[in-house]
């Protein structure tokens, strides 16, 4: 399988770190991409093997061994736990299954808001919008808050909605250093220890080539 | 269950169809909500049930009856699927389930986009970048044109791949009215039978109201 990359983005941290979760990291390519800061505002030149591999023109993008294109996170990982993994980061039914998602869910809606802001912050001043940062700020540090009282719910190891939780809190303390952690003592609790595991160590993010 | 709507949004439209398909909309308690157009840039103000149903603060936002709460369309749609529909518009595991998730996936960007230009859309003309708008633009009709030649993997009446694909469409029909259709005929004459679907013809766009 072929993943192409950047180390900077959380949705492919929550990828990699899915794949190493489950053991079948060995058996995917990574393909590192480059992008220069117009990214935010515009198309940049692509590659010819990444706009062959996704349309939509972002990482991460996955070409599986059977030539099928994923060009999305929440697909990669879908096809990485169900299909490789045996749904051993995410049950396949059951009132589990949808405890998750609803974390899983409130997460993506975390690190949606957490690029948005990115791309804002790489515009040109004369078209940037503070009130837009704000809003995605406000955003984020409530989907923090709503996530502190489940955090009971995560059992064992390691499991889907906790990979993607600890990625969003991970990449605000690399790009804002805000602190999350106020007001949030279990989820701060949880995180400094899950935020050990070598998957997450292993996948540190560091700034994306531009050039 | 309830889920918080509005008409104009090509995500709610994804669960209302989804939902139509499997027979299942009796069943849904639709919350219309409003949205005064500087919701581009900054927190609207949200009505106490919404903000409590989702931390994220976005339309669909689905609570169960159960209780779990799901806040965007692809969890929605997910558990519409598995949980209530029998995995009918979309196979629990298998060749099928990718193929059908690629195409899901490319949709996904799509109608990303699409939202995401009209969000610029709705900026202060001061801060309203025209390179944006463009930008989305190329990255929507790459996606169009990515799709055409996959429409001879669309089987039967209806799956979760037509229905986020007829969306991306109806939406650019509604919104944009550019021209999706040239060089895409394949993707044309599937469209014009798909959107005559009553689940289609039932949820039509509309402009959501401002308060």
């Amino acid at each position: 399988m072929r993943l192409f990359t950047t180390p900077a983005s959380p949705w492919v941290r929550k990828c990699l770190v899915t794949a190493m979760e489950l053991g079948i990291d060995s058996r995917i390519e990574r393909i590192p991409t480059r992008w220069p800061h117009t990214w935010a505002t515009h198309t940049v030149d692509f590659a010819p093997e990444f706009i062959a591999a996704t349309p939509v023109g972002r990482i991460p993008a996955l070409v599986t061994d059977d030539g099928v294109h994923l060009v999305d996170s929440t697909a990669i990982c879908d096809y990485f736990n169900a299909e490789l993994g045996g749904y051993r980061l995410l049950p396949a039914s059951g009132e589990k299954r949808w405890k998750l998602q609803s974390i899983i869910s409130i997460a993506s809606g975390l690190v949606e808001a957490q690029v948005a802001r990115r791309a804002e912050s790489l515009r040109d001043p004369v078209e940037k919008s503070e009130d837009f940062i704000e809003k995605m700020r406000a955003r984020e540090h409530r989907c923090y808050r709503a996530i502190e009282p489940l955090v009971p719910w995560f059992e064992g190891e390691a499991d889907l909605a906790q990979i993607s939780v600890a990625v969003g809190c991970s990449y605000c303390d690399f790009r804002y250093k805000e602190d999350w952690r106020a007001g949030n003592p279990q989820l701060t609790r949880w995180f400094e220890r899950f935020v050990r595991r070598p998957s997450m160590q292993a996948t540190m993010p560091g700034e994306t080539p531009q050039h």
